[in-house]
């Protein structure tokens, strides 16, 4: 028999979604009546808005004629999406990028999950703990770990608690790190990093000539001005940082399957010669040879979210989540619960009453309000006593989730 | 610096397509006036037929309500697709299979280069030369080869020659490998596999303890009713082969990105202990690591391939872009060149002629007849001295494209 990757047998049998799905289906099969507010997966409900549809429409109108048709297309991406992405994500901003820095791709957990393969396996990766499980379940696939302790840590993986008492902001590692994992604003913990952490991000990854890896799929939901939106607008930033950018929150792609990242030319890996080579050119290698592209139809969509209307259109979407948020917010202190994110980031962190455990609360939530979290403890073990509540949810039912986690739960 | 993937480096520079655009752009640079016709990369030119088109606009339009909205999708694909599938791809051909064997995605391309992680990097790989890039590329991108010989062939890898000598249907190796990708109908070649040769390989690969990784993605080419389709026709496959389909060729969706692969929950790996590992299990957990699901509407437009209405339409394109091959086979063979393939496939497969070499005749072809081909060698170096023409493209440019290679080649 063929020799297997015995690395994916170092993972816990479940990936915590589909572990959430497995505990929801079975209550909801001993419970058919219970009408189930689903916030858990962090997956948006709003439909997708009218310029976006329209825009689709007429590309998917134009692919069922000769001159509209469209096949392969460029694997980085078409030049409409990646002019309108330099001009109004970055330009905008002061950020000159050049068109061959950007790459679309179909979502930024793919980009995110497929990145460590440009690295060494010797590479040695940090995270924050709690963390978005795909960085660290896809560097342990390609064995860049050992086992799993029985705190919930992988050998050889440096984890960066992040805590209330630093704020969800860690310190830069001291010990020998090549590459950092940055989320912000943050999922999990709905922390978001100001410019000075940035900074401090970037000088430390100068210094030490590591790489980071900034995971800005929420940067939409930003409510602050004076906080950044791209690593970029820290100096210095494109010769240590990539960056990862979604359509699937700002813009409801979760269905639809849109991203892109940035990967500077000025960045640089090095091989055991020492010799200096472009990670620009890696990822280039990577993404034309296992990737063919985004759907046309998507890419047009995408687009569409640039427009003057498309713009306003998504914006209203985000202020809507982010109305929601707040009464989540409000509605848990409320109750006298510790309560952290939901400002600038669609996701509200709660500290479990009484030091309850995550997958305890998350049971209790389910079986007593019939609303569905995510266990802290799912993102790492320093979210163990957490819980996450996701703001995308329709109004109707964010708020009585809220009336029903007040009445309902018996702490 | 962070350390890179070395293996990278083994490659050469240019994956084969990239390279060719980059030779058409130089010469369309200095010949502005040429009007080329492209019988390269082998990408489709109808439209998507009516019954998909339809569907896709259906599924865009539900998107923009809130009752119809999708987003995330089951990371396997939506079971009105799999489903589909099952009927229509496989018990209409007496194969039963479980929805949890399907596994949707976004392109063979992408599945057939991922597929090797769940492999050891110690696993034997063995590929037909000449072969589809991707296959060998991945492999040495993970590590599963040594350097690239002066004869374009990478140490630790098993080539297979497919030759006119052969009919292109290498045996099965002598020496141990442990999993063997077989493409049939091939690219390039044009080759098919009968049932005999794929009764073979199945027996090769149960005696060995071997898997087969079998890219079908051309079958809905094959003109002989008695040639499988897929080969768990072949009694006993399901234990040694899993299966890559894909909607590119059949349908047009080169641009809408929609393909499946198989995984018997039959197929089984072993680790270092000896104990038997699922593929169907390792597989899952790559897949739902690393990918979000394919685009709704794109399944929706998947689905309606199978209705009745839309499975006449693709057949009809198919059937037209068969008689181009038709044109192409007669037209090269009326000039007295060896032509392969085009019967079972949409390629044609010729041999150089006087011996010269492939990217000589690349050039040639470009220059003088402004046709743009696929030098031989660009798939191997038992590609050298030949070259491949794809009959994807509108029945003028095929005619255009052959009467140019009869008057203006000079050879």
């Amino acid at each position: 028999m063929v020799p297997i990757n015995e690395h994916y047998q170092k993972l816990s049998a479940g990936y915590l979604f589909p572990e959430i799905a497995r505990r929801v289906r079975l209550f909801q099969e001993k419970n058919p009546q219970a009408g189930l507010i689903r916030l858990g997966i962090g997956d948006v409900v709003l439909p997708l808005v009218p310029a976006v549809v329209s825009a689709m429409t007429r590309a998917v109108e134009a692919m069922g004629t000769l001159e509209g048709f469209h096949g392969y297309g460029p694997e980085r991406g078409y030049s409409f999406l990646i002019e309108a992405i330099l001009a109004k994500d970055y330009a905008a901003r002061g950020i000159i990028l050049d068109p061959e820095e950007i790459f679309v791709s179909d979502g930024s957990k793919c980009d995110s999950g497929n990145i460590q393969e440009v690295f060494s396996t010797a590479s040695r990766i940090a995270v924050a703990d709690p963390v978005y499980p795909v960085y660290v379940d896809t560097n342990v696939m390609a064995g860049r770990s050992g086992g799993c302790g029985k705190d919930g840590r992988f050998e050889g993986i440096t984890y960066l608690p992040a805590t209330p008492q630093n704020h969800f902001s860690p310190e830069p590692p001291k010990q020998g790190v090549d590459v950092v994992y940055l989320c912000s604003p943050n999922n999990p913990t709905g922390a978001v990093l100001g410019r000075e952490d940035l900074k401090k991000w970037v000088e430390w990854a100068r210094k030490e000539g590591a790489l980071l890896l900034f995971d800005a799929a929420y940067e939409a939901f930003i409510s602050d001005p004076s906080i950044p939106h791209s690593i970029y607008e820290i100096e210095g930033a494109k010769e240590v940082a990539l960056e990862f950018r979604s359509f699937s929150k700002t813009a409801g792609f979760t269905g639809l399957r849109c991203a892109f990242t940035v990967v500077p030319k000025a960045l640089k890996g090095k091989n055991s010669k020492g010799e200096p080579v472009s990670f620009n050119e890696l990822w280039n290698r990577r993404h034309s040879t296992k990737f063919n592209g985004v759907s046309y139809p998507v890419q047009r969509a995408a687009e569409a979210c640039y427009s003057e209307e498309g713009r306003r259109q998504i914006l209203e979407n985000v202020r809507y989540y982010m109305e929601n948020a707040r009464i989540i917010r409000e509605g848990l202190q409320g109750m006298g619960l510790e309560v952290f994110g939901g400002v600038h980031a669609p996701y509200l962190w709660a500290k479990t009453p009484g030091g309850m455990g995550s997958w305890q609360f998350f049971d209790q939530l389910l079986e007593q309000a019939n609303v569905v979290g995510t266990p802290g403890s799912g993102f790492g073990p320093s979210g163990e006593g957490f819980f996450r509540l996701s703001a995308f949810g329709l109004r109707e039912n964010i708020q009585e989730a809220v009336r029903r986690i007040q009445s309902q739960l018996k702490l």
